[in-house]
């Protein structure tokens, strides 16, 4: 795979800033293998990705942060740029339902997610058969023998010592505290068994059982103190009927969230998703 | 087309009950063009739609009534027998948006839909033009010059003059009084421009738009005293991105309004749809 | 609506083409409503698509043409400047079926779809009674009295008597002759009622029930002497089942017809599609 | 999971025929879990797939045979009862993509496939990690060593001597001989990387390309003589667009092949497909 280096920049919109960064991409050489851009009408906020093949960059990482910076500055830009063979460090938090672990692991096994995923966190022990598969470090967390407070501690020391980058919670039925949440702000992704806003909370097929809706999905989002809140990447549906049973709903419903939670995560170590108040930008 | 009868059934589940309809059927020569059956294992309540040839009957509209009373009494049913011919008479309520009224219309005029339509009714002269050009009567109710009871007690008499089988809400903004709700329960369907139950009551796209979600759609019920909440018969959604305008939303949601309630008055229109508490089985 | 200027591009990749056209854009104090880019990783080919606020713009239609006109040689452009405001002369060419006809009408009338549409043109008199009500100049072509050849040059004739930009087939089921294709050659628009390349040629719903796809669908391309051939602007599918009827197939298939010839055409209205030898890049 | 019997029914249609095979159901006790019924209106071919709660049946599997025998002579039927608890001895061949046949390994080991799967047969070494981890027998075929016809003699004494109800070519990339073929008619079912018929044969991916067509998918059909030319059980699909490189085209058809693959071994393992010519009944 081609080495390339995302420049991401959120700021607000000005005539000048396309010339400017593009002109500066220009004079470095830069060739762009892909390059997006959005206006959000009702903020004036603009958002850009420019993929750039690092073998055209007259510049290195370091030199290309330094001289890009005095434009950054004079457009108040909240910027970064993301060298596509660093790999982000990826912490998956599972419980008992292994579908969307075993599909990210498969995923990136076979190097459709470019990442590291140095550890494997549950507060079950059962999810270690597929983590020793994989070589994966497994921590298995005692919720129930310590308390909450103390196992989220723990798992706070483990994404600390592990150096994590990004969390995923790959059906982790535990709600993180707030404290936690906020610390991880953008940097962890949730899967909701539902079409959020619908049946947020507990149980959403049976919500949605009880609704007699004919669609159900699941909603990828990050993480935020607010439970099943915070802003969507991605959501996937499957049509249902009156014959489908529970167990119908439970696998039509896996199969969505495998699907958005994969899409999701794939969009975040692309750093094709920016966040912008509650809600995201995916360059899809 | 072919003529057919269309025996509907929803009644307790019993051993028995299905050799007794079919014995009933064989034995005066039903050909039987479509069947369908659905069991709620919650509720143990059966459900069963056959379509018949009615060529092969050797049984005449009353008589089938007559003779399969006695059974539909021994297994507690509540039946209908429906004659194909027979075209439901079909009112439109409009309003401003005349995407899902011209649709219907379209639908009706090259026989899709197979139903009466003997009248418009909306609470702006707008639609007039779409009415006059289908030879529709068009009955424009003065919402604003007499108030919203009188409003309604005239559509009240103006459904019940043209004696009226089922009132389709084609995107008719005004909520309904709960007295011809109940007057009209299972025989009056809406359109809900939102993927319920998410954003349910006013502005459903602003919500969507605020919310941020990846995609919107649209819901097809029966119409009750609790708005929004009724039964769901069909549901349709799109995709949405950070690049849709508002423009963007309201193109793609008529889309799915449309495409939802042609599905949800055709089930209702061919006797496809049993209502069971507040959901529906819907034999597509 | 707001006016805008798109602005099109198609060339050769070069370092310090995006730049320029920015820069060019950026002195001229053009706020960009909307951009897309597009490098062919194959070709090397180059394209662009900006939306451009005509309030923002200090240069008039023709100054822009003349002051840009230098950069677009120098890059080897194939270029054009769109005003939002000049509304394209589109041809509607129907037969016996409605349904497109009716829904293109229907966007149209409504404000969706920006164009004017000076004509209907058809070889059977029936669509006259949609042409009469939308107040559109109806021209019956009589294939049969006059054979094919005489016929088509009386189309030939009437579009270009009445100066047409975008020809459009609404299920028109004649086969146009090379000649005529090769005029409009990225000018017409057909709908195919298949999937292609599955089932190009005749009766492609018999063809989908031969063969027992599970999916049937729609396709939205350009003309060319290549019957079926042309590029694809826009496809759609709807999920089939055994017991789907022939009736069935057919009013499915139909709104895949009604949602990818809508698309195809709009995009094409609003700048969204360069051909690009067999493909479309379409910047939807 | 509850003990069910699924008796399947394929036969010419005649009336009384589901009231003769209701009533020995209900003579015989049978509680009715799902039921369903289709008639081929232009071959008058009638099919019928009844689910029966193994408890409420007063006969055991051998009684209901003998006992149904005669009035299955008597329609001249097809038909097999199949016990819920009976576990198909299914066979998947592999090659040297992995995600399908690790797929089919998760959703059998989490218990939604209800099948035994007695060994994986591979023409590449790879796959026997995956084989090892589910704790498989794994066979490597040498096809370059030995050649085809031996390589292929030595498939078939494996499903022989494995006793292999259902093969599963998941993405196995030999082309199967006619022998094999005929042998495995209506047993063997593979998933090929297009939406049939568009795109049989090699490469599908680089012909949808170079088509340019809006959606690529999958199918997943029985194994015939005819290259991908057999009765198709589910298709899959999603959209691309221009700025989908080959990279993207994979990885969405992978998750396409995945799931099309996936449904149709489940409902072939669930008894609900009925091959009738070439085409397929899928009671799904």
């Amino acid at each position: 795979m081609q080495q390339t280096y995302r420049l991401v920049i959120d700021c607000p919109d000005k005539v000048g800033l396309v010339a400017s960064v593009s002109q500066f991409l220009a004079d470095h050489g830069a060739t762009i293998v892909e390059a997006s851009h959005h206006t959000d009408q009702q903020t004036g906020r603009f958002f850009m990705r420019h993929e750039i093949g690092a073998d055209s960059l007259k510049l290195d990482y370091p030199s290309f942060l330094s001289e890009f910076a005095p434009l950054a500055n004079e457009y108040q830009m909240q910027w970064k740029l993301a060298d596509s063979r660093h790999r982000q460090r990826v912490a998956l938090l599972g419980s008992l339902e292994s579908h969307c672990l075993v599909d990210l692991l498969h995923r990136w096994h076979t190097g459709e997610l470019h990442c590291d995923i140095p550890c494997i966190i549950s507060n079950h022990p059962q999810m270690q058969q597929f983590a020793d598969w994989y070589k994966v470090p497994f921590h298995w967390i005692d919720f129930k023998g310590q308390g909450k407070d103390a196992a989220f501690e723990q798992i706070a020391t483990l994404l600390n010592e592990y150096n994590i980058d990004l969390t995923v919670l790959a059906r982790f039925m535990q709600i993180l505290p707030d404290s936690l949440c906020q610390q991880l702000a953008g940097k962890a992704i949730n899967i909701h068994h539902s079409f959020l806003p619908s049946f947020a909370g507990a149980r959403p097929y049976q919500q949605a059982y009880d609704r007699g809706v004919k669609l159900i999905g699941a909603t990828c989002h990050y993480v935020t103190a607010d439970l099943d809140e915070g802003p969507i990447i991605e959501q996937s549906v499957k049509r249902i009927s009156h014959s489908d049973t529970a167990t119908d709903m439970v696998r039509k419903g896996k199969d969505c969230e495998v699907t958005a939670l994969a899409h999701g995560v794939r969009y975040h170590l692309e750093d094709r998703v920016i966040i912008h108040r509650n809600k995201t930008v995916v360059f899809a």
